[in-house]
């Protein structure tokens, strides 16, 4: 069973459910934070025998609703999963067949607290700066004065308000910390250019640009 | 004459070539700022008599030199250009005929001040987020925990520091205003987040949204 509901719905159903789990089912959520969902389930699931497994599709669109839904969402996406530390290596292989069959080219193994100190940084961090970037008084007049980067940046500040908020507030310490950092390195830049120091702001444009190729190509 | 050249090589190439300059051709920089070129080379214009307008071709990728050059690169653009006041209808009406045959779809008019305020948000301030974005520790490991928000935000980190130190040293101003600006704004979401704010931070975010969605559909 792949539950696709928000945080909190997802504990509530599974526990209004839990009497009609079939014993050794599978029982996947989809949130977009795991401490705090799997810290509910796993002790149900133990308790009814049904088999469950944190997961989180990476693949979502800025879009809500059956009208924008794209039968290759999935293509070339990571699949995350967090199993129980006893789940069988051939329960394994059987669940990370699903997901590929769906499409996804990856499924990531992590444990609820590696995908949510992660995911602070790949997917909620990257909300917040949108956000933030857009409201600035200078985007009202953008058309005419804009190309590709405004557009990757300012894309996901359009979102669903409601479950950035659950998902933010069940991921507060490791989000405040990616949001800390940053600050802190903008910061860097500019002191450097209010200074007008310009090997001190070459320096960091470069480590920039290690950093991004070291990593990506 | 289009000079496709840094700012300062750009000013130093008419400043040593002014005399070769035939009295009544335009000449078009491609700068990313426009008031310090302009300011400069306003004045040779008028002494020598060609025609002087800065110009912003509002398209470029991550990469540079002949191996990345793209012949749609220019396709959908705006080009941005800084006439001198005293330039004839007739003189613009064949000057945006040029852009619109090479493949941009808007010229957009505009002043130096005017121009290099709305480029500290629209562009400047977008690789300065980026490049402080990808230096967060957590982007080591982010393959597998990654989707498109990483992949928008992080791709103008990589950048060419020489070219970018010296547009952000030429903007100072502007650009320390917009960084200040969403730093002030991070530190609103920071602080609803870490003291679990839920109301707030939801307005935080919806304000997002209504700005995305009122300024870009």
């Amino acid at each position: 069973m792949i539950l696709s509901l928000y945080p909190g719905a997802t504990i509530e159903y599974v526990k209004a459910h839990q009497g009609y789990l079939k014993k050794g089912a599978f029982v996947i959520d989809c949130c977009g934070v795991k401490e705090a969902v799997c810290a509910e389930i796993q002790p149900i699931a133990a308790e009814q025998g049904f088999a469950y497994v944190g997961g989180h599709p990476m693949a979502g669109i800025e879009f809500s609703g059956f009208k924008y839904s794209q039968n290759d969402l999935f293509k070339h996406a990571s699949m995350i999963l967090t199993p129980q530390t006893d789940m069988s290596i051939q329960d394994m292989d059987l669940l990370k067949k699903l997901w590929l069959s769906l499409g996804f080219n990856h499924v990531q193994i992590s444990t609820p607290t590696e995908h949510d100190r992660m995911i602070a940084f790949t997917s909620q961090l990257p909300h917040v700066l949108s956000s933030a970037y857009i409201k600035s008084s200078s985007s009202f007049k953008h058309k005419g004065y804009s190309a590709g980067s405004y557009k990757d940046l300012s894309r996901v500040a359009k979102l669903n308000e409601s479950m950035w908020t659950e998902l933010f507030m069940l991921n507060r310490d490791n989000l405040v910390e990616e949001i800390d950092g940053v600050i802190d390195r903008l910061l860097q830049y500019r002191d450097a250019i209010k200074k007008g120091n310009e090997k001190k702001l070459w320096d960091l444009l470069h480590e920039g640009t290690e950093r991004k190729t070291l990593i990506d190509g």
